[in-house]
């Protein structure tokens, strides 16, 4: 980027989500791909429809051309980071989705995105990949859209163009009059100079020698991978390594999983051990070849910024937030009334799972009192849920206690380590059963006395009586330590995953 | 066609020019071919920037659906004419030409014509190439321009429609909401039935057997052949000969020109020998096979509107004509002044053909009051005009008359059968050196008594003096056997072609 | 096609797998679409490589051009089925799968079918959905591929050919010579008679009316949508009420989940009830539009060949089948040996499943004598096997049960109705602990008297000694009322599934 | 180019036609262009399948690159030439053209020629052009053709190749096996080294800035094009100022004619003048801009081998030259036959013209000793032919004589200033006719006492008897100052033009 003096900038771009970072668990990515491969398009769609818009903040890293090579890396090699420990971010703008488009086809699937389209004050550096790109974007959408892509609605620029190309498939644009290019003979139309706004060109100065190379900052591979995985917490190093052993336990031919392996005891031998036990790999350092010391001692053993983290939402949360809230005939009307605006209130979405969707209905009500479910047990999954929360109601408890697939709901929720709630003793007590006796010894749960018990993300409270109603769903509070039922579920579910359950080995006492 | 009974009818549609039928003479396309390839594209652009719009008088023939068998011909074999005598031409409309397009690409190259595509009213006939075109039409625009060539401005309809295709590439349009099918949920946009003005499809009869073949009538392919030479006037059929003398002159193996000539004793005796002795093939009927009789006696033997001759325009006009006026240093400045000014008036275009075009002097002129030629001799060709215009200027004269090239036109327009004029005694014999002298035993030219003299197209008149103005250029008329210059000229040149000269084999007298 | 005699007959091609039909349940169908989108695909490519050539066997049903309109149902109505019990079908070849193609691309997903490309004795009826494909799959490879898209190595002759398309884009072939059409001057290369072995045409007789229509047969939707649901078995049917329940759980907007269930009640009201209460539908037939009555009492009530249950294999077998063999350190290694010498003796592959891949260390073992496994237990998962077994080895056992995903493989396994064996007393109780005591109340498992016992598919023999070894892995016969281990155990996975535990509602108990 | 050394050379390849240099007249060129379009295509065909192949001397001109800068223009400026007296063109090979392709679409159509193949030891030089095609001829060919453009037949290589694409649209090539980058795990098919023949990449030293310039010797416009002008032959020169004033009398519009004639002003004045007088320009050199003077006193102000005339055949020839031979009833027939055979065995094709093509009876002949003309004076024209040769016949002449065709096919080869001979006291008058009195007093023709004289490229010679044979059709010689009739109008014939004709303005003479 260029300043107001001409002065020349290396400048990488910075999205941080408003509402934090947030990922998926990998049991629950690997079953959604089977379940709903348009899971996270449809979640970004149907917050865009609520007007729960998706917001970025937008910043900046900003290194002056003078500081280039003063960084133990190469900043033009696009697979590394620009720690922010030495860069920092500066936020500028934000970025937010507010509008869905009104046909897909002509204005997403015709999106045209162009690296070497840029405006006055962006100017293109020396990475090698930002310059292959420079030729093949515009390539690609030639091939793929026809060369008058950029005049399709989506594509076409709002404000006046004064240079077109012309002619081609497809040109819609009609250009009046006889003159298309620079200089001509009414000396019409002459392209805009610097000062009026016109793009202005950097004089770069270059020396050196020119070579198929990459220099030997470009070769370093392992410094800043031994950064990243120093940074991540302890369960996303446990997730890391599962990651790995996961995806070498497909491969069958020693030879690649070794090497994979060796890379491994590389950057760090502690994972590469790990993930060598699980996948068939050395179980010591190989001797030949030694793992690859780094020839130079790094800035940084370890950088902010690179664990999700370190990304909370600014304030605790649970917009957009689904939680299925588990239920049957005989369930309590009432309970339930109160537990779907609370969580309406909050931002979040109550969805009914019952055995069936037609008419349930709830204790000593009548057909007409009955409530239609969103889903039956067989119609969706935990996975397409955040959290799940069994409401009171004996006989409706009794009746998923028949069900495997309602207990399984529970398993499989605790198992991606989402909050549970249960509120009155036979749901407790139900909850205890899904869960089996290994997981119970390990958590506490509500007991008769009526408090509110929260542990590894499970809130329970035994003791349910209908005139908590002003404590629960009109004076909840999303914050650690709060005391109500309904204000400790939501601060859990606005942590969003449990991940201290994961690191004591939770999940693995679940058959999920 | 269906009229407003559902009665169903097969239509040809006609389309008659306005300024008559006229076209170009075989050595003069030859060479236009190489001079200027865009000579007849030009000349309709030139005429619509000018405001002669081009404008053709628009007919149907009519069948009735139960007569479509009454004929010695099959109706619906596109290689076969409906005579004008069975079948009379009913004019309804006009067509013309009034614009010229703002891009030639956008709304020239990507015009998109389709035989599929229908208004209410009209339908398909049997017509086999009609069939084929159907489907091949539309597939020539989808490989052509795109599956959304009816989204281009130049091929969208004016009015609104109700049904699209959506997706494909290169699509433009952006389309709301949900329906796009019929029946839908919302019954929403029904299509229109036929008395709301939909489409009505005919419900037709069939019976027979679906085979690979062509019936009886598709075969006979001679009657009409017969038929169009018998309806030509003598010199188009001078011109068949001619044409098929000069191609089949270009065939190096017998077998073929013999064929071919063997096709036309198929249709008339004398033409197939006088191309035959032009080109070697058999200067009698072969033997075997034996020329083809007609299996039946046609109804017709001679047909009106056939021939060119037949379309003449419907007054004499010079309108859009152009007229090479041959001068150089010392011209006549009050006669090329009053001449051009006659021109202009009458709706054509004299344009200043001269040595060379920088500044041409007339007789006892100045260098101030020279005119610019729009062409010199090299420059343009007689091939490009429509006649040609010898003014006054003894000095004039002799310049041209040393010039090869300048005679060469003259010749060159005899050749072409055009009309050419010279005025005063200078260029009358100018004009006669020029053809030589066994082409001018054969005319008449003006004689030094100062009559208007024409003959075969040639105008001239030697004796000029500047008082007999009022005449010449306020005065004239185009009208057969008109006295004066002007007007004599003038209506050689409404003619367009002199077809006397070839038939008395004049241009063979001349090397052009 | 046409026989010898040019007597004309409606064709439907059948086509019957050697072993067996079989498909996935509905669970396992939503995860592995997410853990292996590729899983049909691999399985076919591996099955091919390992020589186990898949193979139909190729059948036809014919009816003669007279006796087209002899049925209740339109013969041309591509979504109507022809019952083999009115036209039976007559096996006369087979179709093997004997080779994987060497790339990719070039022979996948460059092959194009075509239509319209049919041999001499085929021809095309009157099916509309036939006649638009004639058209469409040409053109669609032509958009796909390119004009010279039979050119491609993958989709060109084997034989020669004499009749080329020229030129295109991308022409390979080098035509030499000037002949490409009939007729020619050299009387060259004319079309092959039928009696030669060229194409006959069928003189097809036509009569009637041309309009935009269906018939009447065309328009009765219902006949054979009964017709098939009651042919189904009990278990089918029941699959099919939980499809509809299933897909209409995820539509939100009652007319559309409404109306389906209206038409559910215009073919089986007992499948129309079931499905609404599922879905929010009417529980009673609506009263408008009422359901419709079949128009005229249709032929058949039931038909033969409709349901899966009616294709197994000729012979019971277990070929190509996978056995997930669940172990971990202190496994019984001679028993695991001779379980897998046995499993692939008969044709099936055996793959062991352990806590990790690294050296699995049998009983007694050193590091030396340990095993590979094939994949930890959470590189892959049950759904991508066909029966679980689990040998002996008290240490094994017990580590096993320490992991909430080995017992997750089991219940789920269980819970799609596969085979599972144990062998060996800690083996038989793991199973039981595993599946949990509402189910074991359900089924016979071993006891102490070393009987094997089959009940629901699972198979189970308490007691363990080595010297049965003659017994079992030597001499086992894949039958019903085997009594060894093996052959119960292998006669159980050639069923493929126990449709009765589904029946009597068995996997409802679990949570999987 | 790299030497052996590596070091790096600049190179421009130079071909050199064996036969000379030779083009066509501007009038020729404007007939052929509509007469026969595919002349120059149909002339290169001919000739190889006759045998007689079209051959280029292969030269180089190669400057070391620390010779980069030596010269006053920029050598990687693509419109500057390199003179040869700088640098010298050093001939190393031939080129041949041998064969006509089998099919012209397959094997011209798609022929895809890309500046970016090279074999090792060429290089690409920093000349813009070359940059720009290197990007732009891939992209051409993938947009024209495909992206297995590589692929068919004509561009494939011969040798075997190591790397491929893999995949994209009408890949034809299937590759066996897993291997198709590199490093790849069986370290198979490593690249080959620079020592193994592999391509080695030049290290260049790049020192400067980077901005969009050109460099002041890249904007001196002005000093090649006078070094050019100055290098023609005097006729050469005339040609120019002819061609610039033929198009520019096309141009309407003052300010671009005014504008191009101030640009040959900066060239050279007399040059300037010339033209501006044809078409209208400025007759002296604007006070405003002022012609631009040489910025620096340029190095050569004339140089060798840009006149064609520096590029005769090595020995004067006439083989592949078209001789016509007019002709009609009545010609001699012992002349024409051997007229004929000295022709044809010096390489060249007599064709006979004739009025007509059917049998042509010599005199005292019958219509069987007939011979058959291969044109008629319409079918053919004399632009496409080298010479014209009217042999003896009293009767043949008189015929000829009536013809006005037969006269202009002698006015304009007369004009086309290619050779013309005449034998025989008759065909000399009649050639003398043609061409007009004020022709033939410029030039000599043959007199009564039988010399043969040669004047202006026409050879006559007006006494004919049979016993001259032997020193005529046997014994000719291609050179200057032969007495033969043969030999000398086969000299004329060998120097294609006589350019003397068109300076001592004989062609302005003749009406042609």
């Amino acid at each position: 980027m260029l300043n107001g003096q001409g002065q020349r900038h290396f400048v990488k771009f910075v999205w941080t989500p408003e509402l934090g970072v947030h990922s998926l668990v990998w049991d629950e990515a690997l079953k959604l791909g089977g379940q709903d491969p348009d899971f996270h398009r449809k979640d970004l769609y149907e917050a865009i429809e609520a007007g729960s818009y998706p917001k970025w903040k937008f910043g900046i890293q900003v290194i002056p051309e003078g500081r280039e090579h003063e960084f133990d890396f190469d900043i033009l090699d696009s697979t590394k980071i620009w720690p922010e420990d030495l860069v920092p971010t500066q936020y500028i703008g934000e970025f937010v989705l507010n509008r869905n488009v009104d046909e897909f086809f002509t204005e997403t699937e015709q999106v045209a995105f162009c690296t070497s389209h840029v405006v006055p004050g962006v100017g293109f550096s020396d990475d090698p990949l930002l310059q292959g790109r420079n030729f093949s974007y515009f390539d690609t959408q030639i091939t793929r859209l026809g060369i008058n892509w950029e005049e399709l609605p989506i594509n076409r620029p709002v404000c006046p163009v004064m240079n077109f190309n012309r002619d081609g498939a497809m040109k819609h644009r009609i250009h009046k009059g006889k003159v298309n290019y620079w200089p001509n003979r009414f000396s019409a139309a002459p392209p805009a100079t610097v000062s009026e706004g016109g793009y202005p060109d950097y004089m770069q100065k270059v020396t050196g020698i020119k070579a198929r190379l990459n220099g030997p900052k470009f070769k370093e591979h392992f410094n800043q991978a031994r950064l990243f995985y120093n940074s991540l917490s302890p369960i996303e190093q446990i997730h890391v390594q599962r990651a790995f052993a996961f995806e070498l336990d497909h491969c069958d031919e020693p030879i690649v999983y070794e090497r994979m392996c060796q890379r491994l005891y590389d950057i760090n031998p502690a994972l590469a051990a790990t993930v060598s036990e699980m996948v068939g790999g050395p179980l010591e350092p190989p001797e030949s070849p030694k793992p690859q010391a780094a020839p130079t001692k790094p800035t940084l053993l370890k950088a902010k910024a690179l664990s999700q983290l370190e990304f909370p939402a600014a304030n605790p949360t649970i917009v957009t937030r689904k939680v299925a809230v588990l239920l049957a005939d005989g369930f309590d009307a009432t309970a339930v009334k109160h537990l779907k605006t609370a969580i309406t209130a909050a931002g979040a979405i109550p969805m009914i799972i019952a055995p069936r969707r037609n008419n349930i209905i709830p204790t000593g009500g009548s057909s007409a009192g009955g409530i239609t479910a969103d889903h039956h047990l067989e119609g969706a999954r935990s996975t397409m849920f955040d959290a799940i929360l069994i409401p009171p109601g004996p006989q409706s408890i009794a009746t998923l206690r028949s069900h495997g697939r309602a207990i399984h709901w529970i398993r499989e929720a605790f198992g991606h380590l989402k909050a549970i709630g249960a509120l009155g003793s036979d749901a407790v007590r139900f909850l205890g059963e899904a869960l089996g006796g290994d997981v119970i010894g390990k958590l506490q749960i509500g007991t008769t006395d009526g408090k509110v018990v929260s542990s590894y993300g499970i809130v329970t409270k035994s003791v349910y009586s209908g005139d908590e109603e002003q404590e629960w769903w009109q004076k909840w509070k999303i914050a650690r330590d709060e005391v109500s039922f309904v204000s400790a579920f939501f601060y859990e579910i606005s942590l969003h995953r449990n991940w201290q359950r994961d690191l004591d080995g939770l999940p693995n006492l679940v058959a999920f």
